[in-house]
């Protein structure tokens, strides 16, 4: 057969490409010596590797049969209960009747879209948001409609006006997705008071929202705090929040682990959504993370990976200084992995991408994370997994494009 | 908040939950001596768990970083091309274009329900078939119209009439659902010769066959051959045929991995749709599986493999028959994991099964795999799992509930 068009789904028509996924085929199938500011890479250096090998050892010692065998769809139960540690630390309260893994947070996006989002709702995210996020949502075949986000965090008055105006023009908006620390791409850190007030926002409006915490133990201690991190899910007294987390990037995105922690009724839709997805997570994965909790490794973990990426961040930011002066400008990231620049006035992010790629480095463009057709003056550069020397390099690069790139679109 | 049944989708308030993630959860939460005839879990005595050991250790070394990093949606292109080898055994001449891995083969339903089903459509699928695939095709919100089985497989009568039955009432009719070898639940094995003619029948009436084969390496060779095992995909000149296959019977289910053999046009949708599920497999599994390929462990796994779950059939056969004399009758299974028994002449599944947990072994109703309503005689139990004695015992305990259980319907 020549196409196969006329036997897809309207979703298998009209399927959404993840942006990031794409960078990563592009880097993939490149051969050369490329420099990537573009994938939200851990730094594998930084994995615990003796500890994971000592403990997959252990695990496949071929004692224990369920270690990979099938398991119950929700997870392995003693990983349940070693992640409802990890909430209690975040000041989250939660029993096992409201948490479940998932296959990467992404899952716990697309389960959001599948049981949550109906066919032309309207959900709210920020400008810019992640990715990941669009491409879910969008799979639902909702429309997503932005809101303006200020220096701390998503603009409150123009997240009322916009669910007002949504829902005057007869749309269904049942949900907010955010990512509080360390936004994705932005790197904003949302302030406490906004988190409570986005609570009582919630409840006054009737509104869920979606908290997506992947990054929030990798706050940067010169101009953050644990404290500031705050799950808005840990003042949760309504059931309002969905909250997602993972372990990608404190111990390995390799496994695919992460986990939902939500009202139970809504649990309990996702895990019968799961069922018919991928049955369960990888169960060595599952039993590696409940170790590597168990044992303290996660705890080790937070510290050395917090000054890692901070230096990281550091490299990214005096260097950028030194080659593009005050020609780009961004603001500081407290956390996470990411530095959202603006170019210089009559710069486009699509036209010096091709140029970065003949110069050998590679970015997100800025469009790619704002549904408000914004964000073409605008680079994500990941600071997290490129060493320092290469870091250094890519910004030689990326200079060295913009001088080669025309001003402007073409 | 006390209900949350105005926030979901149409999808999230119909979800169709699997029979059989449920049984399992009734095995987990159930404590005491439960005997499992229904799950169908291979024997984790049967992994290859030295050589996971070595392999796991090896990989988790620490040299390469990118075994527990973010990779390709597609799969570990390594693994990719393993895969085509194993395909190849088989008969599927395939490239790179036309595979890719998903997380179970259950994910591979889930891609086929969502890229190529649309609300409303009709799916053709045996009576009975597998629960899994009722579960993911539901959820995309079609109706699926069952096709009677012979002793040699579906029966292509019913199935044209069927189709054209559906074509002629307005419905959108593109797939057929099989699982050509040992069939879950019928353990049926398809003729070769049906295989042909379905080709055939494919191009004529334009349809597309999603063919699901975890199970043609585990023939039984008193009754059968690797020969008629051969994929419908081995002969699939143009095009009509989706091909699902998995390690996790052959190598161990806790790892998800699993693969797609399709058109390349199809293959390219799935990984655009899986990158909104879940962005990839666990990369340590992928490297596990496809490391186990290289080195021979695959190969070296099926013929004891075979061997191990035809004595399980065996025990199961005689135990029966012991038990029951031909008051409970069967096909005998010629490879695969289950027998699928009708109950005598007045017993239905539902009521047995609640005597049953009382005595302390578990099956799956013959009712869940049937999508017209029927299979209330029939009970499907699994002899892969327990041990020899564990199935004497379940069918000593079966019999026990026999007895005690009401003739019919309460």
């Amino acid at each position: 057969m020549n196409s196969y068009d006329s036997f897809l789904s309207p979703l298998g028509r009209n399927l959404h490409e993840s942006v990031l996924r794409k960078m990563g085929q592009v880097i993939a199938s490149r051969s050369g010596d490329l420099i990537s500011f573009a994938a939200g890479y851990p730094d594998p250096t930084g994995f615990p590797w003796n500890d994971f090998r000592e403990i997959a050892s252990e695990l496949l010692s071929g004692k224990d049969g369920s270690v990979l065998q099938y398991g119950p769809t929700r997870g392995y139960r003693p990983l349940l209960e070693s992640i409802l540690g990890v909430l209690e630390k975040r000041g989250i309260t939660a029993d096992l009747r409201e948490v479940m893994t998932t296959s990467g947070s992404q899952q716990g996006l697309d389960l959001t879209a599948r049981v949550l989002i109906a066919p032309g709702d309207v959900v709210l995210v920020e400008v810019p948001t992640y990715t990941g996020a669009i491409a879910a949502f969008r799979n639902a075949q909702c429309r997503l409609v932005g809101v303006r986000q200020d220096a701390d965090g998503i603009n409150l008055d123009d997240l009322d006006a916009t669910l007002m105006r949504e829902r005057a023009a007869g749309a269904r908006v049942n949900l907010l997705y955010l990512v509080p620390n360390f936004q994705n791409p932005a790197g904003i850190l949302l302030a406490l008071d906004k988190r409570q007030r986005l609570l009582e926002w919630a409840d006054r409006r009737n509104m869920l929202i979606v908290e997506d915490d992947p990054y929030g133990e990798l706050y940067f201690d010169d101009v953050a705090s644990a404290a500031e991190t705050r799950p808005i899910k840990a003042d949760d007294r309504n059931g309002r929040v969905i909250y997602l987390s993972t372990f990608s990037k404190t111990l390995a995105p390799g496994f695919r682990v992460a986990w939902v922690a939500a009202p139970a009724q809504i649990v309990e839709r996702f895990d019968t959504a799961k069922q018919s997805m991928d049955l369960m997570c990888g169960i060595l994965d599952q039993r590696v993370i409940h170790e590597s909790i168990v044992r303290g490794v996660l705890d080790r973990q937070a510290a050395p990976l917090r000054t890692l990426y901070r230096e990281r961040r550091d490299v990214m930011e005096t260097t950028l200084r030194d080659q593009f002066g005050d020609r780009i400008s961004w603001m500081q990231p407290k956390g996470g992995f990411f530095l959202w620049a603006r170019l210089p006035e009559g710069y486009e992010c699509e036209p010096l991408l091709e140029k970065s790629l003949q110069e050998g480095v590679i970015f997100v463009i800025g469009s790619a994370f704002c549904v408000d057709g914004s964000g073409h003056d605008r680079v994500r550069l990941s600071f997290s997994w490129p060493t320092p020397d290469r870091i250094v390099e890519g910004a030689v690069r990326l200079s060295r494009a913009m001088t080669l790139s025309p001003v402007g679109r073409v």
